[in-house]
């Protein structure tokens, strides 16, 4: 066991402060990774807050990894000390059943191992990436390539291929009707994946004050959903609708811009269930789904077709004593678009 | 004009009774069929009890419609005197939409124009086939191939069209695992098609009531949703879930039962919006969709598979003095599977 330098949580209602968390020893397969950036996500506070369901403290958060590999296990193949890697919301999965055979580990059958605030396979309770050093199982650390900026890399790990999965799977490219609902870590990386997959973007959003983002992001079309008559002549439009608002919508009121054959995915859930009108499912064959992160294989590929495409997040760089009002702005939607945490600044312990 | 024999609905509340209903003169490209066989769907029931809004009185229902033709106009090229044919849900559209030039008429931009209820080119309330004659567009009517009995044919125009557009399109077949929730009109055509169509079909009903039923339609596993451990037991077993049932249910339950990538799709529709926990949909990208009735072409496909397969609905034939007392029974879910007007026995005008 190694004890690795964090920036921590002690309780539900407490500020984040300097402390530790124990790394495993380096395994046969596992990689260790000296962190250089972590990304904040809102499930970060969600899951220290409690929102989620209760957690033991302290808790180390942070599943948008960035840093460099210092140590690797005997087996490992797919990574060399040096190498310029990254971690996202999955540190382990069963590995057999059939999702994780598929490479979609991200819903296997058995459930994977979230980074942090999950039961691990030796039975302790993973640490997420508000830390300096992180020991991963090789098949669950990713490659950066050239051609993305490290320190906005991060963020790609969760709200990068959070995004870019359904927009692969649902068909997104040239000739498609995409629209992106909310403006915020998630949206951004919508609106930027789908414009460079060579779909029609349309961003909706409450009011239009960040339609010149919207527009400078690769939206091709910005929407006040607080317009009523806009709503109306929208019906039918898009073949697809990311929908990343993770408060309570009117679904229905969105699934009904669906043209035929049209899915709205959400990626963001609020924990409430939200009442669907099945009518409005009929009327044009639509379907409502949901998607969670992507696969391995899946984000690595997320993060070439980033590297090759020049996508990275606009991201606002914080120190580690930061990181609380970071988080509040956060909470009050006041960032464009991720928060990374410059994890040099972390106090040694 | 010409006047044809119904069986009426005067008021939202009273009994049908023998009246008239108007047909227009045979138009250059329709058809003018001789009812033979009207089957009775739940629809006609929610219609004239207003249900689903007001509706102007008398009112002749009936979409599930079998009859000979009588005489073709004169550019009519698809059907000929004496043919047998059918009529279902639709009885024109705009033809000019994407939806309508793709074959997809039910989903015609502009909405299709129902068999019976809706209003019409010439400005008049369609009436449906409990009725001796109708007059048709050719367009909206469908051969009847042999090697279906006549007198099971007719609903096959809505009930089985409404189950196989959902199969076909979701692709069930071989290696497939289907199950259908309910057992009624819809129900038990669901499941002789998917069987038909070499899936794995489980029947999902609240209770073990039918159970012998269902083995006969063609299920592989019937299952009891009322019982919790079987629920459990069945979660992420299923690739489509046919949900044919049109009483609020508790969609999350059915959800649960999706495997990865797996789609509820909902053909059955209550008034009621239902809650969906979109977490549920997180899980194994699962999809919750709505389908209704099918296009022109895609039915007479169906008519055409049925006819090869041997499958037609389990039918109660009734006369016409007899449909209040079909109806009765209908809401009380007391037929196996489908009743069939013998419109032969409806009183001369």
């Amino acid at each position: 066991m190694t004890l690795a330098a964090a920036y921590t949580a002690v309780s539900a209602t407490a500020p984040l402060e300097p402390g530790t968390v124990q790394r495993r020893e380096v395994g046969a397969r596992d990689v260790l990774i000296e962190i250089a950036w972590a990304g904040i996500c809102h499930s970060d506070i969600h899951t220290v807050r409690g929102d989620w369901g209760d957690i033991a403290y302290p808790q180390t958060v942070g599943h948008e990894i960035v840093g460099t590999v210092a140590r690797v296990g005997a087996e490992v193949t797919t990574h060399a000390v040096g190498e310029l890697v990254g971690v996202g919301c999955m540190v382990d999965s069963c590995r057999e059943c059939d999702a994780c055979v598929a490479g979609q580990e991200q819903y296997c059958a058995r459930g994977f191992t979230d980074t942090y605030a999950a039961t691990d396979r030796d039975g302790s309770i993973t640490q997420g990436g508000y830390s300096s050093h992180i020991v991963v199982d090789e098949h669950f650390v990713l490659r950066i390539p050239e051609g993305i900026a490290v320190e906005k890399a991060a963020p790609l790990l969760c709200a990068g291929i959070t995004t870019y999965s359904p927009l692969r799977h649902w068909n997104a490219g040239p000739g498609s009707r995409v629209a992106v609902v909310g403006l915020g870590g998630l949206g951004h990386m919508a609106v930027k994946i789908a414009h460079a997959m060579g779909a029609e973007v349309t961003v909706l959003s409450r009011t239009l004050a960040k339609a010149d983002d919207a527009r400078a992001l690769g939206a091709d079309h910005v929407h006040a959903t607080g317009e009523r008559e806009t709503m109306k002549r929208l019906r039918g439009s898009f073949d697809l609708i990311i929908n990343t608002v993770s408060a309570p919508v009117d679904l229905d009121a969105y699934l009904k811009l669906l043209a035929l054959d049209g899915t709205m995915v959400c990626v963001g859930a609020p924990p409430e269930r939200l009442p669907v009108q099945v009518f409005t499912l009929f009327q044009n064959r639509r379907s409502l789904a949901g998607s969670t992160i992507g696969g391995i294989a899946e984000t690595q590929e997320m993060l070439e077709f980033c590297a090759q495409h020049r996508i990275a997040p606009d991201v606002e760089i914080v120190a580690a004593d930061q990181v609380n009002e970071a988080w509040e702005r956060v909470l009050a939607a006041d960032v464009r678009y991720r928060f990374v945490i410059d994890i040099s600044t972390l106090p040694t312990p």
